[in-house]
């Protein structure tokens, strides 16, 4: 750990909790290092050393300043106490921990953690993951029988319904072989790893209403086609995600019609049926989707079970509705479940969770790898870079459509979520934009400037950039529905190509970058229209600047070297709405 | 919920997670409460009112405040961004929780809880704990022969020895009948609950080293001194709680003994031994001290019918370590020993738990009901009230002494600690200045004008006032051996008649008025050397002004009738140390 020599911290200690109750462990400065001066803003920092033993699959803990006392002084220090009758014995202490300093006390909730659970599989810290919603991607072209819910859509003249009827039976017929011949598109991206939203049977376009989870959905081209997906993509050493519903399944799914039609199907107990009227709980009431009842030991064995079938052609899974399968009334068998589905599908494969608000509580044990971060990236972004013109009623769900934040409220919000989850589900965690589920991030930022900011802010910060197809085309959308536009491929007028440059240049810094998706993280400045920090690993130190708007030039620690959209420089320049990165010399 | 005008709140919605998924709420105006202006702050307050349906056992709840966009306009608001683009659509945002208002994006942590496990048995809400430890408090006069390992040490001769060989020896010959000769003076300090530290029989004058639970230790008298002991309390409607290890035993208990003497023994399954070494887990590596393994189902079943077994002449129970009991390594069982106790000993008997450092992850479930309050409440109020003087090198294990914090410092702890906490489990919680474990109060701030201040809000912040007896009198110690003292009932000079006078006077007023036991707490001013606060009902409203020094006087919203230590006012006095309370007119 590191202090600026300026605080005037005179001892370290690192209190971390061991089965359930504190310890200190003293630190020591590490002269080596700090006379190194390794950091690159000159011989300003002291590094302090000290070693923790990890007794618990999570080990929480932070850092102790001292500032005052037999430690020193606290006159002067910037984090002591800014006043008070002199005093003797630790007069001034400070905590540091994943919210940053502070000068009173906190409880552990913001307690860094050292978590000793398996690790997610390695590739998943390198990973760029591009969604596709198999309907709207691309089409192979071969002709097959339209179910009778479909509603037969023209790829390129009809506008995507975005509310009301038709919105889930619309039907473009993208399949999987139409995504095989899209792959170049998206390796020259920067994405390595593709996410697939459901793709087995059902009766609506999205399909999260599987009526079978043993086969892919002929109308995508069925278990071949998903196999020569995975082949074309494992050949370019790219992999592959499905999404799955452990909440709920559709109600055309045989576990449901056999529970349904039989009060003495070994089903029955899969799902909550009243004793008394026969209703049956389901997700927020939609009665095509019954939820499944994880008490069931018929749930505990098949659902796990269809996850690791499917191994092999997946690398693993988004769950969808994490938050709240096996969630009801006096229930919660979330954790547990997470748990078992990481058991069963073993070490190789990545399982992220779907949840819109604070997945927090539900990571950093033995289940989930990480969440897609709508709560502690997507809306600070969206609330920061968002257009004066957006007029949304909602954000997912959160009344009073997208606040306008400056930027130390989208500081704050960055950090405070990520203070609630270890730095290793932070990483592994899907720092998205937009999805299927959501408005497109054009349509949110309302100009191409301030939306690439965004997207530089999602290919430099921790997190696994995950990008919804079509927006590195500028596509727009005011909703989930909206923003599940047919590809652009043959609509040139719809494609446009600086934004797409700007997704290739950012991604592909991203993956020739380690200080990019393994470096540190360190905020060096936040105003209303400014944010600045450091990616860094122990060989470099990349400096990103986001401007959504013109301010003052600021100063630099060092000399500072391009490495995009830059000059060389010594002062970062004030032009906005920017993005921006440079190498620090050191 | 009630926002001040000046704040151009122009929508309230709830927010509550239900099955894991946030739902939203929108209030409305409940005009009634409005214009009948119940605050007693002048028309300023506008309430809103809005139902939600708790559909787990634990509901977290927040209030999401629109002050701009289709709601109104952002600007002039207090809580809406500073600046920013003028923009349509949601622009002000802000969220209300435990911790108070913020202008940027949250997680869940510091959400309002609705709890509905089974609530605590009434009486805890209104109690006032006084807290013996037995060997120290009085003497009945019976001669009893000592133990081996008792060093005999004169009553008021004899300082108790603060450190070194002999503390746990020091035998100073307390007993239960010794305790029932104090009851006068107990109910006369306004404490109506007696929580004794162990009286089971063991091989130290602390006695965590149980060699039984199954009968009173015969030095304090035995289970008849018990039965007298309960009797007389109850007979003056007063309660009696004990404190049980369910962390560990002593080495000298039979469970023990047994287990080491033969691995074949079915008491080896109750305990941590070492398949190879034969050494066994101990409690911080005190072998005297082995750590009962809440794997084993014989742990499972004789430790709660202990708790059990003890019911009647006690109330309830103090749960020694409870932060530690059932962790170790890869073992979390703490949640699941909590319910198991609670479930054994039914909705009528009080369990609190242990807990030096931050209990909050420990709470809300359907165990504890309690924590005792160290680092929520003990630790900022010494570190606020501290004398110049204190040189004390850690506090419970924390290095670096008491911290100078100011009252804004203070406020922040107290704030957040309560924020991560039901307003039931933190109403609760014992809130103590110090205890058989810690320096007194007396010794930590120096001098009696600063205790009183601490004590004042110790009687009117919510929470469980917890008195360590002795320190109604002044008396102090260096550490918790050193604060040991025996009772100086035959020592007039011990005895501060004048802290004695206002413990009496701020527990009796606690005691006199419903708010300061249940009513809401309002927090109106913090400055380095100042709180005031609010405690009200829906029929009066207290004030509560706490200086640790001089400071200006500050401004009234109402007339003040003078309730303690105070007279009728139109502002709050500037003098200083002092502690005032006073009612508001409406």
């Amino acid at each position: 750990m590191r202090t600026p020599l300026a605080a005037g911290v005179t001892g370290v200690h690192v209190r971390a909790v061991c089965d359930g109750e504190p310890r200190y462990i003293g630190a020591t400065v590490d002269t080596a290092r700090t006379s190194s001066n390794i950091s690159g803003y000159g011989a300003t920092d002291v590094w302090w050393r000290a070693e923790i033993t990890a007794v618990n699959p999570v080990t929480r803990y932070r850092f102790l300043l001292h500032t005052g006392g037999p430690h020193g002084s606290s006159r002067g220090s910037s984090l002591g106490p800014s006043d008070g009758p002199a005093a003797r014995g630790g007069a001034g202490q400070a905590w540091l921990t994943a919210a940053g300093v502070v000068t009173h006390d906190v409880t552990d909730a913001t307690d860094f953690r050292l978590v000793t659970h398996e690790p997610p599989p390695s590739w998943m810290a390198d990973a760029v993951v591009y969604q596709i919603f198999p309907d709207r991607f691309g089409r192979s072209g071969q002709d097959r029988p339209l179910p009778g819910w479909a509603l037969p859509r023209d790829w390129d003249r009809d506008p995507v319904i975005a509310s009301g009827p038709g919105t889930s039976q619309q039907f473009y017929g993208g399949d999987l072989d139409g995504v095989v011949r899209h792959l170049d598109h998206i390796e020259a991206l920067g994405a390595d790893t593709v996410y697939l939203t459901p793709i087995f049977p059902a009766r609506s376009n999205h399909r999260y209403d599987a009526a079978a989870f043993d086969r892919v959905d002929p109308l995508l081209g069925g278990d071949e086609a998903l196999h020569r997906l995975s082949g074309a993509l494992h050949a370019r050493g790219m992999r592959l995600l499905g999404d799955i519903t452990t909440n709920h399944c559709g109600d055309a799914h045989p576990w449901f019609t056999a529970a349904v039609s039989d009060v003495h199907a070994p089903e029955r107990e899969m799902f909550f049926f009243d004793p008394v009227t026969g209703d049956y709980a389901s997700w927020w009431g939609v009665k095509s989707l019954p939820k499944l009842n994880w008490n069931s030991g018929l749930v505990r064995s098949r659902v796990p079970a269809v996850l690791k079938r499917w191994l092999g052609p997946l690398d693993g899974w988004r769950v969808d509705v994490a938050n709240m399968t096996g969630r009801l009334g006096a229930d919660d068998h979330t954790h547990e479940v997470a748990a078992l589905l990481r058991r069963t599908l073993g070490p190789g494969a990545a399982l992220i969770a779907e949840h819109n608000h604070d997945a927090s509580a539900d990571l950093d044990r033995d289940g989930w790898h990480g969440t897609m971060n709508y709560g502690g990236f997507t809306r600070p972004v969206w609330s920061w870079l968002r257009g004066p013109d957006l007029d949304l009623d909602h954000f997912l769900g959160v009344p009073g459509g997208v606040p306008v934040r400056d930027g130390r409220q989208t500081l704050a919000t960055l950090r405070t979520f990520a203070a609630h989850m270890s730095w290793r589900a932070l990483t592994h965690s899907w720092q998205l934009l937009d999805s299927h589920d959501s408005p497109r991030i054009r349509t949110v930022t309302g100009a191409r400037d301030r939306h690439l900011v965004a997207l530089g802010l999602q290919a430099t910060l921790p997190g696994t950039p995950m990008v919804f197809a079509g927006s590195e085309f500028g596509l727009c959308g005011v909703n989930g529905e909206h923003a599940r536009t047919p590809m652009p491929w043959n609509r040139p007028a719809d494609q446009d190509r600086e934004t797409l440059a700007a997704y290739r240049d950012l991604l592909g810094l991203r993956r020739a970058e380690p200080a990019l998706r393994r470096g540190g993280l360190r905020w060096l400045h936040a105003d209303d229209d400014c944010l600045v920090f450091t990616r860094e690993t122990a060989q470099e130190t990349l400096l990103v600047c986001a401007r959504r708007a013109p301010g003052p030039p600021l100063p630099l620690p060092a000399r500072a070297t391009a490495v995009y959209a830059a000059a060389d420089t010594d002062t970062i320049p004030g032009d906005g709405p920017s993005f921006s990165v440079w190498r620090l010399t050191r």
